[in-house]
C-alpha cells in the first residue's frame, strides 16, 4: 500500500472504478478537477453502455467539456487509477489536460510508458505534465481483485 | 485526383467531411459497413458538441456500437477521409473493426503510419487490415479547401 495519505482526487477516481465493478465492468475510474474543484467523474463501462470508447478518462473528459462548455480543459487535471491506453492518452492530449496523475502502470495496454507513448512523438500536439504510481497499489489491487473474482 | 472511380463508402465519408466543413468543422468523415450496408455515419465536430473526442471515427464507431447492441464491431469496416489519430486508432482496435479504409494521410497528427502507430506495438489488442490512400486527393482538397478559406 502506498506509505502517505491518498490524494482525495485519486481516492475518488478509486471509488469510481469501484462503482465499475460492482457494475461487471473492469474496475478503473477518473476524475477531472480545475482549481482544486472536481468537475467531472467517469468509470469504465463499455459492455452496459455497448460503447468500446466507455474507459473512464474518455467519460471524465466528455463530462469535464460538456459541464465547461469547451472540448478544451486547459488547466484541468485528470486523475485515473491505470496508466492510459492509446486512445485516452490521445484524447488526453486533444483535451489540452494539463497535468496527468494515474495509478498503476499498465504494462499489458498502456501507451504513456508503454507501447504506442503517445506523448513522446511530434504528432501529438499537447502534452500533459505526467505523475505516475499514486495509489497504484490500491489501484492493482481492484483490478486484481476482480479478474481473480472472474476466472 | 484519384483515377478509379471512388468506391462509395468513401464518397459517403467524404459527404460527411462536407457536412462538417459546412458546420465550421474540419472537414473529415466516417462511415461503419457491415456485409455491405452502412451501419453508422460520422463527422468530426468537436467544438460544436464541446466534445474533444468528438472525431469522425469516434463518432462512426460510436453509433455502429449502438446501432448493433454490441461494443465490439466484429466484422465491420471504417471508411474514414484521414488518417486517423491516436486516440481514434485506439478506438478503432478496442472496437475490433476488421478493415480500416482511409483517404489522406497525416504526417501531423496520424498514428497509423506515422508518430504512435498504434497498431504497431504489443500492446494493441486488434490490428485491423488497414487500406490507406482510397479518395486521398478528395479528401486532402477538402482540408486544404477549409484552411485556405480561414486563413
Amino acid at each position: 500500500m502506498t506509505r502517505w495519505p491518498l490524494p482525495e482526487y485519486m481516492q475518488m477516481a478509486l471509488a469510481q472504478a469501484r462503482e465499475a465493478a460492482d457494475s461487471g465492468e473492469v474496475p478503473i475510474g477518473a476524475v477531472v478537477v480545475k482549481d482544486g474543484r472536481v468537475i467531472a467523474a467517469g468509470r469504465n463501462g463499455p459492455r452496459e453502455s455497448h460503447d468500446p470508447t466507455s474507459h473512464a478518462e474518455i467519460e471524465a473528459i466528455r463530462a469535464a467539456a460538456r459541464a465547461l462548455g469547451n472540448e478544451r480543459l486547459e488547466g484541468c487535471e485528470l486523475w485515473v487509477t491505470l496508466e492510459p491506453c492509446a486512445m485516452c492518452a490521445g484524447a488526453i492530449a486533444h483535451a489540452r489536460i494539463a497535468r496527468l496523475y494515474y495509478g498503476a502502470s499498465d504494462p499489458k495496454g498502456g501507451a504513456v510508458e508503454h507501447g504506442a507513448r503517445v506523448f513522446e512523438h511530434e504528432q501529438c500536439l499537447h502534452r500533459p505534465e505526467v505523475y505516475p504510481g499514486i495509489g497504484e497499489a490500491e489501484s492493482a489491487d481492484l483490478l486484481r481483485g476482480f479478474f481473480r473474482e472472474r476466472r
